[in-house]
Order: C-alpha cells, then sequence, then structure tokens
C-alpha cells in the first residue's frame, strides 16, 4: 500500500492528539516521524507509532508534557523532558540550542526524563536550514555488548551530525554506533535467513549468524564487530552517547535505560530520570562566512563523488544524499507501507475511531 | 632500551630548542610527545620526532609561528596556526576553547595552517582538568578510502571525547576512525606477516591481508571495513572530522591534507592551508554539579568494568583504562624504546650536537 504524505501525516497527527497532545505537539510529533518515513528510514517513522501508543497506554508518556529547562548558562542547558514523547521534547532542546548559538555562537542541551525521539537526522536538520552545523544523539535501551561482554549495555546510541552545504542537499552523518541496525535483524528473521557474522553475538558471547540470537539472550555488536577491527571504537562512540545524553543531563544510562517495547517493564532501580539525549548547533559563520564554507563543502562533495570506484555501477555515497532522493521521491509519490505497518495503523484506527486513507 | 621520562623530555625539549622552537614551545611539544610515549601510544611519541625535524627542513614546519584568532564569537573561533607545529598550535587552540567555555559555558575553536598535533587524547583532557568536557580532532594526510572508492581522500583522522571521573581515571575516548592503525600495519610489516581481512585494500580496491599493499596503492578502510558491517559509518565519522577541521576553518581537506612524511610534496593545488584541527571544551556544571556527574559517571565506569564477560580473563576495558594504566607505570619505571627509534633519536643527536642519555 502507498499513502500520499499528507494522508499519512494527517492520520498521524490524529492518533497523537487522540493520546492527549496538544495540536501543536500533535503535528510536531507527526512531523518527525512522516519525515523518517520520506527519508526512507521506515523502522523508524509510523512503524513505531503502536509503540508509541502502548507506552502511552502504559502511562510511560505524558502527552501534556512541562518540558522544563532545569539549569543553563549562556551557551548550555539541561532540559527535563516531563515523560514526554522525545518527539517533541527534543525539538524543544534543539531550538533553545538554536537560540543560544544564535546568540553566542553555539548552544549545547542534554536532556532527561524523555523518551524514544525517532531519527536523530531530524534534530540536526533543525539547524541546518538557519546555517548552522547540528548535532544530535541520544541513548537507547539496552541491545548492544561492550567489547568481551556477554551483557547488553548500551542501546544503538545513534549519533548524527549535519552540515549545509551550497548548491547540494546538506551532509548528514546519521548512524546508529552498532555495527548492524536492529531493523537489518528484524528482515532477516522474517525471510529466514542467517545474517552475517560480526553483527550479534549468542547468550554466551560467542559470535552467531543466528538472527533470533538477539531474542534469546543475545545481544548487537558495536561498530567494528570484533575487536581485531576495532569494536573498542564502537563501544567508545556509544559510552560517549550514553555519557553525553544521560550521566551529563540526569537521564537513565547503560543497563538502566527503560525498554522502549512496552511489554518490558523498566528497571526498577533507576539511576535517573527516562531516557536521555544530547543536542547542539553550531552557527557555521562564527567561523567563517556562510558562503565559503558552502562553496567549500560543495567541493568536498563534488570530490567525493567522482572519486575512482571499485565497482563502475556503484559510486561513493555521500553521507545524506540517499535520504534526500528518497525524501523527493516520495514526497511526489507517496510512501509505501508494507502489510505489517498497514496492519498496525489500522489497529490504531480502530482503537481511536479514525480511519486511515490511502491516495 | 628504557629511558627515564625526565632524560626523554628533557633531549626531546631540546631537540625541539634546536629547530628554533621558543623555550615555552620547546617545553610543550616535548610535553606533548612525551605524554604519548608515557600513555603507551608508542606510534604518536618520540617516534614521530624525526618526521617533524624532516618537515621543518623542508621548511613546511615554522617554528616560530605567529598563532592568530583570525574570527570569533563569544564561543567559537578560527584560529591560524602560520604553518607551526600542531603540537604547539592545539592546545593554543584548546587554551582559547577553554576560556570560553570558562566564561560561556561552551568554547569551540577550527583551525587551520598547522600540522600534525600529536595524541588528541592530550588536548582533550587538558579541559578534563578543569572539570570540562574535552573535544579534539584533526584530518591527516590521506590513506582511507571512503565505501566504494579505490582512492585515499582521508586521513586515519582521529576523534577524542573526554571526561572527568571522580575516583576513578577519566574516561577518554581516542581513536582513529579507520577500522586499524597505521601502525598495526607497520609491526606486521618487520614481522613478515599477513593481517587481517577488513584492515586494507588493494589498489584495485580488493580486500587483501598483504600489510605491503598501503605502500603500492592501497589504502586503509575505514572502521566497519565493509559495506555489510557498516564501513558507511567509518566514512561518515571521517567526513564529520575532514569537514569540522578543515572546510569550517579553511583547511586542506580530503585529498588535499598535506602528507606528514617529508619525502612526499603537498598538492600543487591546494584548497586550503596547511592541516586542520577541531577543539572544544564544554564546563561540566553548565549542565549539572560537577560532584553530581562524577558520583555517576564513577557508577557507570563500575557497572560497565564488572560487566559478566564471555572469557573469565579479559574484563570489559573502560576507554582511557590502559593509557592510564601504562601513563602510572611508566612514569615509575621509564620508557621503552625500541632499537629503530634509538637509532632515529641518536641520528637527531648527532645531527644538532646532543645526547641522548639512558636512565
Amino acid at each position: 500500500m502507498v499513502v500520499s504524505e499528507s494522508a499519512l501525516r494527517n492520520f498521524t497527527g490524529n492518533i497523537f492528539l487522540a493520546m492527549g497532545c496538544s495540536t501543536e505537539h500533535a503535528r510536531l510529533a507527526a512531523d518527525v516521524l512522516i519525515r523518517s518515513d520520506l527519508r526512507g528510514i521506515d523502522s523508524h517513522g509510523v512503524a513505531r507509532l503502536t509503540g508509541y501508543v502502548r507506552l502511552w497506554e502504559k502511562k510511560r508518556i505524558n502527552t501534556t508534557p512541562g518540558i522544563k529547562i532545569v539549569h543553563q548558562t549562556p551557551t548550555t542547558a539541561t532540559v527535563d523532558g516531563d515523560a514526554g514523547l522525545g518527539l517533541v521534547v527534543a525539538p524543544f532542546a534543539m531550538r533553545l540550542a538554536m537560540e543560544k548559538a544564535e546568540q553566542y555562537g553555539s548552544g549545547w542541551v542534554s536532556v532527561r526524563n524523555s523518551n524514544h525521539f525517532g531519527i536523530a537526522g531530524y534534530h540536526a536538520l533543525m539547524a541546518v536550514e538557519k546555517d548552522m552545523i547540528g548535532f544530535a544523539m541520544t541513548n537507547a535501551s539496552p541491545l548492544v555488548s561492550p567489547t568481551y561482554s556477554s551483557e547488553r549495555l548500551l542501546g544503538t546510541n545513534p549519533i548524527c551530525y549535519a552540515f549545509p552545504a551550497g548548491k547540494y542537499p546538506p551532509v548528514v552523518v546519521d548512524m546508529a554506533t552498532s555495527a548492524a541496525a536492529n531493523g537489518k535483524l528484524e528482515i532477516a528473521q522474517r525471510l529466514g535467513k542467517q545474517v552475517p557474522e560480526g553483527w550479534i553475538q549468542g547468550k554466551d558471547g560467542k559470535s552467531t549468524t543466528d538472527p533470533h540470537a538477539l531474542k534469546s539472550g543475545g545481544a548487537l555488536l558495536p561498530l567494528g564487530s570484533d575487536p581485531e577491527h576495532g569494536s573498542h571504537k564502537g563501544f567508545g562512540l556509544s559510552a560517549t552517547v550514553d555519557i553525553l545524553s544521560a550521566v551529563l543531563s540526569g537521564a537513565n544510562y547503560g543497563p538502566w535505560v527503560p525498554p522502549f517495547v512496552a511489554f518490558l517493564d523498566p528497571p526498577d532501580d533507576p539511576v535517573g530520570a527516562g531516557i536521555g539525549h544530547f543536542v547542539g548547533a553550531m552557527r557555521v559563520d562564527g567561523f567563517r562566512p556562510v558562503d565559503e564554507f558552502k562553496t567549500h563543502l560543495d567541493n568536498w562533495i563534488e570530490r567525493f563523488r567522482s572519486s575512482a570506484t571499485i565497482n563502475p555501477d556503484q559510486k561513493v555515497i555521500i553521507p545524506g544524499e540517499p535520504e534526500t532522493a528518497a525524501e523527493i521521491y516520495r514526497k511526489a509519490n507517496g510512501i509505501p507501507l508494507v502489510d505489517a505497518i498497514v496492519n498496525d495503523l489500522n489497529g490504531l484506527a480502530e482503537k481511536f475511531g479514525l480511519i486511515l486513507i490511502d491516495h
């Protein structure tokens, strides 16, 4: 089924409204999810909508949060999300970071007591629209083992850096710090296929190619996969995300991060409040004139894109380029939804007395 | 040969003095190199000294630089290193970032017209001493191919994040964004051994285990090694370092970065000045009280260090822990130097009419 952007946006906004969000919050939360679907990151768009609803039903998401700045300096702040949707808390934090950057050159906000914030790229790209460099990261429920560990202690803890270019789309590095995303495992599970070595380990910590290993006590591996290939670096990056997002803000970190799935309860010995994010913005013209920066970033893009390639039919991919291409295509042609997601959304429609109409 | 810290520091400082550095710069440059040797990062310590001397002989390093702030806002700045040693230019930039952080909460400095800055950890740790979070990164001569490319377009572009803990040593994530460091290839070359798949590719872009492939037109691979294991993420991180360090400051980027080795000339069509760095500092108490942060970071460290392990004899390693242990040991017991380095240093001693005395 293919649904137009506007129909899916409308439906999604109305679900959030039915959950008790204000109109403004419902619009914003829908915008974050729809942008993910537009950009081809199907795992983080409306596919997550039932997940948010279930957390709300469990009273783990507050749809009328009093989001507060609890501490600040001219260029730093800590925000308490009051258990709100990360989809609205993170944009609040990013706007604050941008206001600080507008005034002082840069702004940095650590966030506690939040929930899943969608794609990191959404938040970082807010800054790019104002000729700023955007940063966004979040911790997440533990699915990844540090190097040498058989325990799940870290989330897939994504990092995003976004840079405004001139005649080209922004460069957007938006990546989980694990070797493979959970979504790729789910695809392999559905197809009954094995996964490559280096994505996951079994309960005993041994490498495995069984995509179901994660569900039976195994773990995802950090970027780098094994010590010989630098998995301690993926672990280090993931640790950095955890510390900036949660140790700095007063959120839960490591194995204490509450699970996204509603059927698992949060740990009963929390070390902080909710999950944590860290966002930031730096004005490009705090360093050099914007047009100079953009001209050179365009030159950077051209040089890398035209690089000699290993295979003639596979060019070098500039970070963010496939997502921009998807966004243009899907805005024009609609958003494809697999049957499982259509069923999920129809279930929500029924629950809230709404309808999902395709175009 | 084992040399005491003080003897090696003295010798190294005198070499920089003989190159024309001021006493202050000679002390500082020696401090950066010796700290690398103390922390067990032998590839970036006095092992590089002959490299700096050769670049100076080629007039590519200016030992009496007029380091200048060319642009700034309250929390951002661009510094021109006047072709000075990165070993003195980067600490200048870091002090500036820390002054801004002291006043406004955070400070960020992009640097152009510099040279190799030693270990990123040195600069990031300057901030930690003042209860700030430290960031340091640099671009470097092209040795790494982006995913799908057969060209070398990026350096090993290291990133460092450093965090002050309470009763434990700081957490220091200091990592090249390539799968393996060049130093590891050199060891394999000396021993006549093959290297693992996933470290390098040959001139044709095909994976190889021949450690000499890098010298015959091959390239190091980004962290993640291949597309299936997330090499586009390593590429994205390396691109981020290149953009923040050079596109933002006006340094050379990508394939235009001048080589560290003096026998290769810099490209004759530069896109900027020298190599670039990016450093930053954020006051911990810009987000939450320092003692709260440190208590929670200690708790984080304890939880990760005591994690269940795959093998009983290999605990989880907290980032920075092995380097701190090396620093304590080598301060007490001296710095071991392999014969090749001793020969290098004796060659320098002869050139400048100095002596290297062991303890």
